[in-house]
């Protein structure tokens, strides 16, 4: 058969899966959630042992470190895929919400009410338990999900859709609910992006070349959880002991994540005093510091240059570009021009510059007076997170199960018609 | 100049329009709509010179009537755009408008404001007045708007732009807030659809093959305002005298639009009262009937065929199909099959049956005992409308101000770090 006839079979098996989660009861997609957890914690030997031989096929094949972390399943990562599932199970349930109402002078009752967006695909590299968090919360939402996860992950994703699936049919759910694709040739990657009409939205999750081919390629509406290159502004009229503080949390409390700081940039009139005492401290952390020529100046020709090309890197690691500005707008113009409109911070005391930073700054989280490590769906109470947008349509920011409906209109009437 | 060129100028311009628009007070905007609406009255003369010159290059083109009538601008029509300008003028501003707000923990203010898109591109085919409608709508909501319309529309389009350019400047817009590209070649089209990053969002607005075009080849995000395949389903409990004055103006009352039924099911246990008394008056309107095998044997083998392309074929006209049914679930199943998720109704007197078809039909708009030409933004009570889209993502059946918006998340804090 050739891609797009195994396309077809899939996405109309999920199709007919999307139909009955749209109508299903929350109650019983709770009980699936929670029999899915039991079945993880069941198959526990199972999926290691499948984990296992991922793991010595990239040991085999020189993987670096970083991505063996990744791909590894250990007690504690099963573990919490099952917390994981029970918690969705305790959220609200977005579907059927009444989102709002009207009457209307001639006696219609409209309302807008939350439903599921229908057929969502995965795109995926590594990391397995992806699986399970893709798969609840898309159940939770009453989507259909087909997933394509990454070759080198085969065995493990195959060991974690057999447990929830059997969880999942235990509890009556369609067996198209969830869909693990197996072929994981680029053939069947391609006729999955090109599946519209069985797919109704894409979301790539994993690194920037990844999501840029998605992007490029797919004919179905993508969201994509992108880089971030976030920065904190401090202002002329920082308090400079809070700016410290959440500049050194906001690069070094986890500096391999979308919400840490790239950027530094700190008003002209504060440099003086602030650069040498908080790259006092960034440095004690480790941070090596690339700095423009008023940053050199002020802390020595010992800091290296940044250049254009580094305030537009997202780092990931210990190294944090630093720019001074001669003003706010100047700070707004750097973020516009550099930024990845994911999350950016001013630090101030003066409620003016502050307005104008959070109207001006057109990123998905603007923030004043804390640390941009806040952009998260558990931190915003969203309670679970499929990723965070930086794109402007539909969803922006932290993504959780309300991102994963659109809304249609429910109008009631007794035999209103038009004139 | 090649056009990647041309088009990267043009985007650039309206990027830098809308960072000031997106800023902009509401009682600005409001006076620039005024100016603009009342610069197109005193351009009235050039606006109806420059038509007439469309005008007779359509006839000597041998250009259909029904193209002839849309391109077509008269007194009424241009008092209709000065006047729908100033009603836009009236509505509230969406941008600025808090949509949740909340406070965690540990003390940060989430709040999820409304905000603009950015810059909207609209491709289009020959009504001028199309031009109007978007740059007042866009204006409203603070985007900048790239507007391509069709080149039989070139010289109308260009004097209505001068016209609000005119009102538009005197009130301090920036030039690049809205912007007419004067090249209609397809170099240029197909330049704009892969401006990514310099244009936000792509809306056709025109006929289906230009809308199918545009999705298939733009690389920016495309919300579709479709066709229509509407359905009214009269069921067996329905209240017949409703359900005949529903299908009646669902049909007839203005056939050529998408919001009007094409295809009518009746309940088996119905159709042998309601048929003939239904095609009755639908003949006296002049409508023609295309039904299925069972419909042919309740009214005769008078009545054409339907097949299942003209299921799924949008008439635009009084043309009708009609289909007996089995039970409701027969005919969710036929607008899920035959349907494009537009606007599908129930007429019903069963509480139960109602609720089944306004949760299990997946459409734009759903109704119960009232007619489908209800989906449109000024009866939905949103003023105004850009478009009805059938997509799901972002906006769902008709769009207003508040579609042409995103939002973003404001955070405010007092020093809070991540731990």
């Amino acid at each position: 058969m050739d891609s797009r006839t195994v396309m077809n079979d899939i996405t109309t098996r999920a199709r007919r899966a999307a139909a009955k989660l749209a109508v299903m009861d929350t109650d019983q997609k709770n009980k699936a959630l929670r029999a899915m957890a039991a079945a993880i914690e069941k198959s526990r030997e199972k999926i290691k042992k499948a984990n296992e031989a991922d793991i010595s096929r990239a040991v085999k094949n020189r993987k670096p470190a970083a991505f063996i972390d990744r791909l590894k399943l250990d007690d504690k990562r099963i573990d919490g895929m099952a917390a994981m599932l029970r918690d969705v199970a305790g959220l609200a349930d977005p579907v059927g919400e009444v989102l709002e109402a009207r009457e209307r002078p001639n006696g219609l009752l409209i309302e807008k009410v939350r439903v599921p967006i229908g057929v969502i695909g995965i795109i995926y590299e590594s990391r397995p338990n992806v699986t399970a968090d893709c798969v609840s919360l898309c159940l939770k939402s009453g989507n259909a999900v087909i997933l394509r996860g990454g070759s080198d992950a085969l065995s493990s994703n195959k060991a974690i859709n057999d447990a929830l699936k059997q969880g999942a049919v235990e509890k009556g759910l369609d067996e198209g609910a969830f869909i693990l694709i197996e072929d994981t040739s680029r053939q069947l990657v391609e006729a999955m992006l090109l599946a519209e009409g069985g797919i109704d939205l894409i979301m790539p999750r994993g690194g920037e070349s990844l999501i840029r081919e998605v992007s490029e390629k797919s004919r179905i509406p993508v969201i994509k959880h992108y880089k971030g290159i976030c920065h904190v502004y401090v202002d002329q009229k920082a308090d400079l002991d809070m700016a410290e503080k959440i500049c050194l949390n906001a690069k070094v409390q986890r500096p391999g994540v979308c919400n840490a700081m790239e950027t530094m940039l700190v008003h002209e009139k504060a440099a003086e005093e602030f650069l040498p005492r908080v790259l006092g401290k960034l440095g004690e952390a480790g941070v090596a510091v690339k700095g423009c020529p008023r940053t050199r100046q002020i802390l020595g020709e010992g800091v290296e240059k940044a250049d254009e090309k580094d305030f537009a890197t997202e780092w990931l690691d210990l190294v944090l570009n630093v720019r001074v500005v001669g003003s706010i707008y100047e700070a707004v113009e750097h973020i516009t021009r550099f930024g990845s409109a994911h999350s950016d911070a001013i630090v101030t005391e003066d409620a003016a510059a502050a307005r104008e930073f959070l109207r001006r700054v057109d990123s998905a989280a603007v923030y004043v007076n804390a640390s941009t490590r806040f952009t998260d769906g558990g931190e915003f109470g969203k309670g679970a997170e499929i990723g965070i947008s930086t794109d402007k349509l539909h969803a922006r920011g932290p993504m959780g199960l309300e991102e994963l409906c659109t809304y249609k209109y429910v109008v009631r009437g007794s035999g209103q018609i038009r004139t």
